[in-house]
């Protein structure tokens, strides 16, 4: 091997193989779930799409190691296990389109009954449901706006319906809304929000943000639709506010993760359960290849990588 | 009553309401379950929405009608029990937020396996499925691009698809697609077909258009999506394409309709059924009070009636 190679591991050989393109790279399929035998010469590793491995342990042992590349846009669960002085980079970007238009199909579903017609269709039963919610005319709430938001928001804007955003702080709109509500601003926002969703990043501020005092602020009806982090909403305050049939919910994600088999949740009237698929689709590979192509050639040429959420010394700064 | 009062009826209080709003206009609730005592007053008569009444017999004891105006789009049903000479108008429009918002939400939750989670969440169970696909990235084809489909077709735009429309006869495409397909290019489209949305009003041209040998061309994978009526495709042949897992449906009209406990479509799989709902939404009324409104002025004015399926004399020309 030339010694001014880079060499990076990526998790599956398809962005192996958009990686070996690249003059000046060499790229090893590496799971993390052993010691890799090129170890010493990773400088950049890409461990596996939402697995649990022992990413302190094996990160731990790569001297060269200067950047891990998630293919998640959540950083939270890893945020321990990177060695000091290595970069973070999540994904953003990659799961957007993915991941926004589960956020709209949970919202459609849960609204215009589509569970209610799946437990039917078992029974060979054609309800006749009394005329029902539609999303047209409601006025939605998109709480997160980030990329994904705006994905979500973009995707609603045919429909007919009010979209307001929030994000952490107070900024102007864009050519989707006129202005980003601040978080703070939220207590008058949620009970004018007939769907309420959630695209923010777990962090302590959002923690628990969609506790039982929210929850009581929405409008009879009311859909709570969860792309985030199970932890932004208090679970518990979920399964009392739903089991009454004053609002219902559409989730992706839960807390804890996976559910357990007897959690109450699986069984609360008007919840929709996807076991965390927003970004699990087809749609990703391309947009991952993509971007570990871009941050591969920014590493080897000394220019600065994007979707830096931990930076590190010794690297060109971030943009 | 004075004599030049325009006496109409509708099958709701909502609507009567809205319409005695108007100087000059009698507006009468009648769900045509038997004869109305002001019947040979009436000029404009709605029928219930999607009800199964006498229409014929009813409609034939009213001396001084001149219009039927359904809250239906589809009129299919009801042609041969409007009298001569009696005009019938369609509500076009009314439906069109509602049942394109269902022709998504089928598509996503066919694409995203809503249905295998609702069922998966009975038993308490988080699948973690393969990476399955998206409808971003995907080829959708809108047959019928009238209102509806125009509707469907400016929801998908943000959804990173490819959009083609086909209607009737070949002509120029608008701000959503470059051109508008004729129906008999249909053959060489459905090939590059991942989501099949059909829109189209039933007519002998449209009855059966779907049937084993298009099913046959779409590509492995591929979902069909009837938010328009259950005789435009082939049941049979539906059932058995998607009975071997090559493509899947996900469809609110069905051939017979309603479909009969035992009917083998309920159970085939892959298949989502929905109950005829597209417009059966609180999106429908305050679009159903306006058209009535703009219908009944045009009367009592005698200016031209909208949304004219079938014309009669003695009526301003529709526009």
């Amino acid at each position: 091997m030339a010694p001014h190679r880079l060499v990076v591991s990526v998790p599956e050989e398809q962005y192996a193989a958009v990686l070996r393109e690249l003059p000046g790279v060499d790229a090893v399929v590496w799971d993390l779930a052993d010691d890799h035998p090129r170890g010493e010469e990773l400088r950049l590793v890409v461990p596996p799409y939402q697995s649990r491995v022992e990413l302190a342990k094996r990160l731990g042992r790569l001297d060269r190691l200067q950047v891990v590349q998630l293919l998640t846009a959540g950083y939270d669960d890893v945020l321990g296990d990177v060695p000091d002085g290595v970069a973070l980079c999540n994904a953003a970007g990659v799961h957007d389109a993915s991941t926004a238009e589960l956020a709209v199909a949970l919202a459609l579903a849960s609204i215009r009954r589509l569970p209610e017609f799946v437990q039917a269709q078992d029974e060979g039963l054609w309800l006749r449901p009394p005329v029902g919610p539609a999303l047209a005319d409601s006025r939605v709430l998109v709480v997160g706006y980030g990329q994904i938001g705006q994905a979500v928001a973009r995707r609603l804007a045919p429909f007919e319906v009010t979209v307001t955003a929030v994000a952490s702080r107070r900024r102007e709109g864009d050519d989707l809304v006129d202005v980003v509500h601040g978080i703070d601003e939220l207590p008058t926002l949620v009970p004018e929000a007939d769907v309420l969703i959630l695209v923010v990043p777990l962090s302590d501020d959002t923690r628990g943000l969609v506790d039982a005092d929210l929850l009581a602020l929405l409008p009879d009806g009311a859909v709570v639709v969860n792309v985030a982090r199970g932890p932004v909403v208090d679970t518990d305050a979920l399964v009392a506010a739903c089991a009454g049939g004053r609002i219902r919910a559409a989730v992706d994600v839960t807390d804890p993760e996976p559910l357990p088999p007897d959690h109450p949740l699986w069984r609360t009237p008007g919840v929709l359960l996807s076991p965390h698929v927003g970004g699990a689709t087809r749609a990703m590979a391309p947009r991952a290849g993509a971007l570990l192509r871009r941050q591969v050639e920014a590493l080897r040429d000394g220019r600065p990588l994007r979707n830096v959420v931990v930076q590190a010394e010794g690297l060109s700064p971030a943009r």
